[in-house]
């Protein structure tokens, strides 16, 4: 597929993964068009790219159909990464506010439908598969899309808090635009992203913070024995692309390394990259962990997309806290609340 | 509870069910605002009341936040039974269109919490019950409310199609603006409603419109072997109120009769009540059925509501087939398009 002069356009096109999305398609030549409504996103995330596109601050939780129509048509490819969505210190403290993605959602699926549209990505997440399958620390369980498949609908599902089933019924609502109007694209999962302008509710952001500001007693959510498939932003993005060019019938596809890391071992790592460390471990047992143990099994990715992770944890940190350290004020504290809220 | 001059909103007040609701509720001396986009709904099932209610017709799925402030503003009481919904013959053919209610449902927890309003009591259905559980004709088995537990969000939870999912997600919707923001009321399930105003895509508006027709052979969809709990409409509304009036917590209510009886009975039942029966049965298996056997347990609306039901299905059909035959101007064949799509 050649992106040179195709229309796309981005929703939550300012945000963390989206911004690096819009660099990458406007390198390619795609005429980018971004909508966001600033709610989370930043215009600055970017600014490398903002001369080549249009830019829409539009809220799509309430909106006209006949605005929905405007936006949408003209292009050719959506990917929707619009979402109300943080960390796990956000999405487990603002349950009714992340149902917002219920009718965001919704009104760009059937805007997709009613317009130009001919493909939808959607950003999905590792929150549809149950958790029970993510309870057991060392567990060598990668996590398959079978495990969440919306094609069965009259069999059991199970998602993570209201974020993950937000997430797998926007897959269902996904799945029935195309039995009922043909609609094409599919869902894209991805877990525990990082990678430059993520935002401190996040988990690695979260902790490089912590370290650059030489926190001490260095405090660690929960026993530092979680287990994460981290998941470096540019990985993203080649996924979520190659998903765009290849995959039409709604297919959902995990993007992840299936490698895990403990959080603990994250630290060391992120104190090795900036040569300091805390003389002592603070585990704070009260605050919000998730799931145990989590990584994606890849291999449909591998099939389908002949996608494969390109960076380590260890490059991906190496990347990330140097944007960090490159963009961050040093104030000699950290403020615990913005770790909850990204209105913070 | 006194609902005189209670300043009450019923979202969907235009249709079946809402509109003897709006009835009931004005006997009673409520002030009751309707807000319909009537796609379904008709401003003549309020004639009863009209002169004592204000209507606005207003789309609930693409709206501002502004707009759905002003209309919430100044109620006590949401009655919320507005959705894109319809018999069997729709929601299996209209899977993405029933997504709708993601949006429309979304916005209206979310002006209840933005506004005056104190309690919101949600038409939910017995669709949110795993279909595993009325696969079995003949069964005795009764859906209890625990068998789909929105408190249980990390288990797993079925639901019947895209319809029931939407009603379920909607009630963990609710759940969630209890936990985040103490928003109260509750979800009352209902099982196959029936009565005066309902339209014919409802299996037992079907039945009658065929035999007013004196269709020969007379079709029933399926073997004319699934049971169902057939609830009339007076019966939905009393329960309701009382659930308005009694719960706030979020517990969902069943409300049905906790009786079932075999398609192929409630037809016999129907001729008889006109005094009329074709010489033939077709049963056409390619028709849409459902779940083979259901049937609510109710003892929870007895405990916590003081609520049982008044009306037999032999009085029910009485009081629907006279309305039925009152206002339907005989045309001497069915048209079937009507029996699937409410806009035929
Ligand atoms: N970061 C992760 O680890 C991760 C993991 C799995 C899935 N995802 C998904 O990937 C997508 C992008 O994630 P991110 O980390 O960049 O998230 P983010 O929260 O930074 O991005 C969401 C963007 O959507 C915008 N937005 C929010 N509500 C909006 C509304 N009502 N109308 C218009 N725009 C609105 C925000 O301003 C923001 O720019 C999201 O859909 C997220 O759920 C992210
Ligand atoms: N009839 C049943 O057997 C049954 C069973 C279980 C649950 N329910 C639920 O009870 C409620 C009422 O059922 P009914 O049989 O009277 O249904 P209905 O389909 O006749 O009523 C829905 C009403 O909502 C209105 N509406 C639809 N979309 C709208 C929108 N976007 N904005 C504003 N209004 C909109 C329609 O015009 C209609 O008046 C519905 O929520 C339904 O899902 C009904």
């Amino acid at each position: 597929m050649n992106w040179n002069e195709c229309p796309v356009l981005v929703t939550g096109g300012a945000s963390f993964i989206s911004s690096h999305l819009v660099d990458n398609l406007v390198n390619q030549g795609a005429t980018v068009t971004v909508v966001d409504d600033l709610s989370n996103g930043k215009k600055e995330n970017l600014s490398k790219s903002w001369d080549s596109i249009k830019f829409v601050q539009q809220d799509l939780e309430y909106v006209s159909k006949n605005e929905m129509k405007k936006l949408f048509d003209g292009n050719e490819i959506v990917f929707h990464f619009a979402a109300d969505h943080g960390g796990r210190g956000y999405i487990d403290t603002h349950p009714a506010d992340v149902c917002s993605n219920f009718a965001i959602d919704h009104h760009v699926f059937d805007a997709c439908n009613n317009s130009s549209v001919e493909k939808i990505i959607f950003s999905s997440s590792a929150c549809v598969y149950p958790t029970e399958l993510q309870n057991e620390i060392g567990s060598d369980y990668k996590l398959k899309e079978e495990d969440s498949d919306c094609d069965k609908l009259n069999g059991f599902l199970s998602a993570d808090v209201e974020y993950g089933w937000a997430k797998l019924m926007s897959e269902v609502q996904m799945k029935s635009f195309n039995k009922q109007y043909g609609l094409k694209g599919c869902p894209v999962r991805f877990v525990t992203a990082y990678g430059p302008r993520e935002d401190v509710t996040h988990a690695i952001i979260a902790l490089i913070y912590k370290a650059v500001e030489k926190m001490d007693p260095y405090q660690i959510w929960g026993n530092g024995q979680q287990e994460r498939d981290f998941t470096y932003v540019e990985d993203i993005v080649t996924g979520s692309i190659l998903a765009a060019e290849k995959i039409s019938d709604m297919t959902p596809i995990n993007l992840g390394t299936g490698v895990r890391y403990k959080m603990i071992d994250v630290v060391k790592m992120i104190c090795e990259v900036l040569g300091w460390e805390p003389k002592e471990f603070d585990f704070d047992t009260s605050k919000p962990t998730g799931a145990l143990s989590r990584s994606l099994d890849n291999s449909r990715a591998k099939q389908l997309l002949g996608w494969e992770p390109k960076f380590s944890l260890k490059q991906g940190l190496e990347k990330t806290v140097e944007w960090f350290v490159e963009n961050h004020k040093i104030e000699g504290k950290v403020n615990e609340a913005s770790l909850l809220d990204h209105t913070n």
